[in-house]
Order: C-alpha cells, then structure tokens, then sequence
C-alpha cells in the first residue's frame, strides 16, 4: 500500500447492486482520468459496496465539474462519493495526557511527510507535553479536568476541534473516558489506541490484566471512537512476543512500540481514504 | 532454543531463597558433569525460582546415585528436581473430532523426528481420522460420546492413557468439553489447543466472535488444561493478520496454519522440559 | 485475500493507456456479470497495467461467446486474458527428492481442500516418497539420475508433465539444478521454493552459510524458475527468528516450517491467479 | 528479556572446559550474592563459554574486592569478566548524516529511560540534525567532509569520542564508509545500521536493488563493525512485508520503522551486556 504524489483519490460505498464497479469507473475514463490503481470490495454478509480508486486528472480538469458528473452517476446507487485532491493534508487535533511515545511518533512522522496531515492542535488534560508541541511549532492547549465539571471541559476541546476546521482527532493515549455526547459528536471522526488486544482486556490497566494471564503476545489496537470507547469498528492490530521474564513494567515498555506503530499505521489509512465503516467492522482498501 | 541429542536435561524449581542456583552447579561439577546450556529466572513478584540445565555425563556416570545425591542436595530448599536422559521419547496420547490439521501435524514432526516424542495412541469420539492414525502405525480409538453417559466415555479415555503409561495428553482440536473429574487428572498433563487468542473469545465458534468483532488479527493458544478448560497456564501462542475479505470460514482457514504451528511449539517446549508451571502462569526456559 | 467459491476469475495486464480498466468492467456490466471484487494496479516504472476480477455469472452466461467479446474488446489494447471458472483446479505435478516436508504439507492441503489442486504425479530421483504419495493415491514416478545422462531423465520429467496436461509444476525441495533447457520449458510454469532469502545465500547449502554468517533472521523464497534456478521472479518470503544457539541442523529444522507455509502461499496465490509476470518481477493482486 | 533496576550484571567468556559455571555461581554464592536470572551457552562448535549473570547484592557489599576475588577464581579458565553495576549508564556517541529517523528514536528512547543511557554527543558530516540534538541538550558536533582529506575529519571524531570517555559508537545512519583505521579503533565498540538483510544487498542504495530484485520483504541489520563495514557481527535483524505496490521510495519509507527498531534493539542488547563476540558471529544472551 503506497500512494503516488500526483493522484486523486476517489471513494465511495452503497448497497451491493449490478453495476456499481462500472458506474465508477465509466465515468472516470469519460472524464479522460488516469486510474493508476483500483480496488473494490463487494461484503456478501452485509450486502455493501466499497471502492477506492487513485488517478491522475487529465489537462483542463475541472474538479466542481467532476464532482457535479459524479454525484448524478452516483445517485441511482445511493453512493455517497469522497474525492481528495492531490497533496491534501487533513487537519488533525491530538489528544493526549502524560505518555508521550505516540504524539512523538505521530509528529515526527507528519515533520518528515511520512503522514501528510497538518496537526493543527494539541490538546492534553495536563501540562507536561507542551515542549515537545512548541519544538514542533504547533499549539497546545491544557485543560485540566475538574471532576465535577466534565462538561465544560469537553466543550473547551469541542470548541478547538471546530475553531481549527479539523477532520480527524487522535486520541494519542488521552487516558480520559470521553462523554457519551463527545464519542457521538466524534463517531467516525476519531481515531483511539487502545493498549490491548481488544476485545480482549478491555478497560482499565490491560497490560497489567496481561500479565496476569500469562500471556505470550500483547498487542495495540487502533479503532474509531463510537458510543463504547473500547468497542468501536478496528483499523490496525499490532503484536509483540512477550515471555515469563517481563513484569507489567517491561509489558507497558514493550507495547510502546506497538503502540506507536499502529496508531501511526491506522492514521496513515484514515489519511488515504483507505478506511470503511461497515456497520462495526471496517474495509481497509 | 534448540537441544543437544546427547545431553541430560536437569529442571528444578523452589521458593527463592539465597543458594538455589549454586547447590545445583556445584553439584554438577562434583559429579563432572559439562554444562552445555544454563538458563535459571527467579521470580521477583510470585517469590519462586525455575532452573533448567542440559549437561553431558561423565564417563561411569551412575543415574541413580546422581538422582540420590541430588535430592539430598536439594532437599533443604524444598527442590522438585526432573532429570531427563539424552535420547528419552516420552509417550504421548493425542485426542482429536474431526479436524485433522493439527493431527497430521504432530505425527509428521515425530515421523521426522523434530517432536521427540512416541504418539502411542489416537483417540476420537468420532471415526473419521483413524486411516490417518494407521498409516503412522499408530493405534486408534474411537470412542462415541453418548450424551447420556459421558462419565463412561471418559473412564475410556483414562483407562487407555494409564494403560499406555502416557505421560502427556495432547488435545489437537478434541472438540468435547472435559468433565472437571478428567480435568483435575489431567491437571498439568495435557495441552489444549484453542482457536482463538485467549482470553479473547474464549468458548465456542470464536473464529465468528471474531469476524463479528472485525478483529485484524486472529490467533491460537496453547495451554494447560486445569479446572476451567479455556483458562489454563498459557505455554505458546501465535498469530497472523487478517482483513475485511476473510469471512468467517476464511478465519478458519487461516486459523489452521496457527493452530497447528502453535500447538507444535507448545509440545516441543513440554518434551524439551522448558514449561515450568507457576500458579495460573508458566516459565518457559 | 480469500476468495468466493462460486465466482468466476478474470485476469489481464497490458501496456499502460487510459482505458484499460474501463474496458474490462464495462464489458462485465454489459454482460450482466456482478464483480465482488476487483483489484488493479498500474506499474508507472514498468508502464504496464495488470487486473483482476472475481465475478458471480448471470443466468444463461455462456463463457464461449463471453470469451469471444472479451477478445474483440482488449485487441487494440493487447490485452492478455485468463478466464477461470468457479471450482476450476488446475492440474499439478510435484517434484521432489528426498525431503518430504513440502510435500507432506502440499498433499494435505490438497486433501482438505486448502489448495484446489489436483496433484496429478510426483516425481523423484529417489525412491524414498513413494508411500507418502501412495496414500494420497498419487501415481509416483522414480526417475534415478543417471549423471552422464541428464536429458534423458529430463525427457522422462516433461513427458509426464505433458501426459497429465499439467499447468503447474511445484519444486518441492527437488534438490537437482534443472537443465536451461528444462527451465526454458518451463519457464512461468513452475514454482521452486529456496531455502534462503534470495538473493542472499544462493547456492547450496543455504542454512550453513547463514550460519556462518550468525544471521539473527533465516527464510525461505518461493519462485518462478526461469533460465537461473535461483533468480526467477519472486511470489512470497517467508521469515523467522533464530539465535546464536541455532547450530545448522537447527536451522534446517526451523527453516521446514517456512519453507513449506511459503510454498503453500505462493501455489495459492498462482492458482487463484493473483501473480503476474513483470518483467523479473510479479504483481500480486 | 527484561532487566531489574537494582540488579548487577556479572558476564564472563571464556574457552569450554569443565567447571566454568561452577567457578561463577559458586563464587556468587560465597560473597552472598542473590542470582536473580542466569544464562549461559557453551558453543559446541567454537569450543567457548558465554555467561551472563544478574544478581542483588548483600549488605556491605565492597565492588573492589569482589572483583579482586573474581579476578582470582576467573584466572585458570582465561575468563574475562564483565562488572556493570546497578543503573550504570554508558556514555554514548551517536553519528549521522541527514536522515533522523534513528537518531530520533535514540533520543526518544534515552529521554523516557527505554535505554538507560547518556547521550554525550552527536556527530555528523552535515548541519541538518543540530536542533534535534540542541533539543535533547546534547551537543552537536559538525564535521564536513573534506573528501581530499577524510583523516582530518576522522581524527576530530576520534577526538570527541575519546574526549567524552563514550564506550560506544552507535552509526545511526551515518552514510560514510568508515576508513579501517578508524574502523579498527572502533572494533567491537561501534554499532552500526544497514538498511538491508545482510549478507544480501551490500553496499549502496540496497532499497533499490531490493526492489530491481522484487523481494517480498525488506529488512535492517544492526552489527558491530569490523574491518569491512557491512561485515561486522550481526546483532540484531529486523523485517517487514512488501508487496508490488512498493516503489524504491516506499520501500525506504517502510525501512524507517525498522531501522529504527532494529537499531535500538541491538543497541539495548549491548547496553545491558547481553552481547558476546564469538569470533565474527555474536551470542545474545
């Protein structure tokens, strides 16, 4: 999986029906587009469609236009489209606390356009990151959390969300339990690392519950965010050997690198247009 | 990991105490005996201490007088040694249904001799698997399970494992849940092979609880059965990634290469006497 | 990657053009076919364009006339087309000396149906398999190499292969250099696996020169053969992790586990026809 | 693999012969040191001994005549001891040229104390990296190149190395061939990144020549350098799958990661003395 620098992407899903493939892609060679790579998924369970196709535009394209032929081919289909333009970068808000190895990761990735998206903001419940957002020249906002005033403190970060135009929140380990308000506003929109294997070890301290069980593998999951925090659609899964030697300590160092890598690995496909929701599941194209 | 054909394995473990390590070497180099591979761990939270050693005999080495002079070594530490000669193949007793992939695995690792070990019985609750079982000149056992009477049925099993002098049972996809009696006898004897990266879907169909749960990665787990019978010490486990494109009989598929593999190294680790249980974990040396 | 038992495969690459996906999606709407899936990748180094489609048939689909409009449809393009049809198995011939790893894991799949193949022959320069193949009641062909007169074994070799039409040959640990004149016929048509992740440690005796070098990784590389046995194009690696204690019979043990799942995967990816050739490398779809 | 932080490590090496483990633990034992883990490894081919102890110490501990008395019981065996005491913290100096992935991940990995290590300079042959460096508070020392003169250069290298007291020299993508002047004074001393498998993919621009080769997996091999600088002892290795779709500068992008990993795992490794010299192959204990 790897995008060329030159190519819009075009997504798009609806319901499973004779003709969609041919819809899209008819289109796409009337308009005298480049199609450099194709991939559609047809899921027989839930009877959905799902495409993702990178091109090159021809001379004289006139994106308005375009969107304005595809939304008409679409519409029989009820086909909700996505087109991306070359070089475009999401805006991201990331959300953290007091660990630091995925914000780190995160940002040196977007410093050397591993992931082109602009971090426009980063927001934490306490202090302790803002050097490393300022080495990065991006502004951070501390706000603390009163217990008895979850509320107002949502509505400060809702506001920086909106203020700043950003598509995408990640939550870097924000070790805070979103409101069930927050996680509506956000579902779809918002990309959490959670420090297990879900659905196993669920909730709190999971490398802890790991160690208990004698597990011989720990793993990350990376999910969007929906009602349950712990439970929406995953992304990315990763996993590392453990063995009787690593107390919880070395479990908590040795998943830092997992992680890293698979929040990384899940914001990279977000920022492709690779990712589908399907009812709880995804389509990674 | 890898063993030496002509090496002796010495495994021993105690509560930690200062000492331990030393009345086993010293012992050793008394009765002349080369040390090829030492690897001892200490427990710091649950206060126990695992030893494992492979050493080559002296010439005129004495088994017994060794084992004698041992015990009496190890006996103020309150040490339950194991001593293992080069070459030993100890018996085993497979039990499977109708899935044959992990059967068929483990007979050709002792066909060629990388699982040192005499499979000297094959038992089922169904028929399917016993041209199998033959073809490795091995004896099978097809013992039905009536629902009325499931106590007589496994009075059957036990009776061809204590008659075969087994000393280690091994679960390779044997789809019938034990009875707590045949699990306590069981206890610390018998590897279960579980579909699913425990404690993640833990009973039945979880390659379905997974799709359902559009997990990106799926796995298996081998361990011991105890009490409970998906919640023993856990000895190996393995994993491979997934997509949205694997309904649930491609996790199946997919499942059985994991399945097989992870069980073999399970096996292999136990007739090596590198599995040392402590309480519900294990110590893999 | 997994694929619907009852949908059709169409294959095709050409030279790069704007078209080319168009062509072959409108002619499977205009026919009534309904795509499940569809991948396509455009080479923008090589300029070269490469399709795959699994698609469900419509009532009263006729494949010849179906064959027939295809053709007419990808002349101006040059386009090369492969039809598959639901439940095809190819025809496969198996080549062998005296390992049986491979071929053991190769004959199970066949026999569960992992792999939709029917092994038609195994052949050898050694006697030493036939039983293996006998169980799977595979007719098995010993051909001694007689050292003054290779071609002449050879010839026995592709008269087999031509007798039972076989698509496939698989080299499954067949220990012998194959002739120029051999891999010229059989050049596309046959998969060999090496021990040893080409193109490091070519030649013989893979396991002892990674020793030699205390490699901390060793693999194995399934191929295409073409006129040099060790360098045709690449379908799949496989790799593991050994230590300092892994003596080169070690490796050679450790290395039958990924010899035989990488061959396995790249017969599955041959069969259901996600390789192309790329010059001296594939696309896999 | 995971090391207490009120643990010492004790590791010796030395010709195989009857007695050596005896000769440490028995030792351990007599000055009422508490073993908290032991590994050792007689390499049946090299004829040589490797140990690896962590221990606790006891009341009144004195570190002078503890290593007088080892040095005493180690005389008769050639063995050569190792005493690093608890939360020692080598000195270490990193070079580079312009790529920061590792150096970042180093200085990430020092600051939240994953390597108990002190950064005490950075080198490079370019100004690119100072304010990363300048960021961690370390000092950046920037040595152009003088093609006509690569003595001077290596000289003002050699004098900040000596000048700190560093122990080791980790290349975290320096892209100069060491001269093997220098190359000798660093001899088991300096650890060096390769961005590929070694012994495949020598010498310049191994991503490209991976991907004329169409391999299935890239790779990174951190080692000791020796006289020849892809050569050296390989430490650790790591790996990651690719696939068609991977471009030379997508398969560089995918080598971060692994580089990144590779090279702090190894560096790990000889920080916490787990790192033999067995002739031009290591033992990682």
């Amino acid at each position: 999986m790897s995008r060329a620098p030159d190519t819009w992407i075009l997504t798009a899903d609806c319901p499973s029906v004779l003709g969609t493939v041919d819809a899209v892609t008819r289109y796409l060679f009337e308009q005298g587009c480049y199609v450099t790579e194709h991939h559609s998924f047809d899921d027989r369970l839930s009877s959905r469609f799902f495409i993702r196709v990178e091109f090159r535009q021809p001379d004289g394209f006139d994106e308005a236009s375009f969107r304005a032929g595809l939304a008409e081919r679409g519409e029989s289909f009820g086909m909700i489209f996505e087109l991306t333009p070359p070089n475009y970068r999401p805006k991201v808000v990331i959300m953290v606390s007091k660990a630091d190895h995925c914000l780190n990761d995160l940002l040196y990735r977007q410093r050397i356009n591993q992931l082109s998206m602009d971090v426009v903001a980063v927001i934490s419940n306490h202090p302790d990151l803002e050097p490393l957002a300022r080495w990065h020249d991006i502004p951070y906002y501390h706000f603390p959390l009163d217990p008895n005033d979850k509320p107002a403190q949502e509505a400060r970060v809702m506001k920086v969300i909106e203020d700043t135009g950003a598509e995408l929140v990640v939550l870097a380990r924000y070790m805070q339990v979103l409101s069930p308000e927050l996680c509506r506003k956000l579902d779809g929109k918002a990309i959490n690392i959670h420090h297990s294997l879900l659905p196993g070890f669920k909730g709190a301290k999971p490398y802890h519950q790991a160690y208990n069980k004698g597990v011989k593998l720990v793993g990350a999951t990376a999910h969007y965010i929906n009602n349950d925090l712990d439970e929406g659609p995953i992304i990315a899964q990763g996993v590392e050997a453990v063995d009787h030697s690593h107390y919880p300590e070395d479990l908590i160092a040795k998943g830092r690198d997992i992680e890293g890598l698979t929040l990384a690995r899940a914001v990279g496909y977000h920022i492709e247009r690779r990712v589908f929701l399907n009812a709880n599941r995804t389509v990674v194209l």
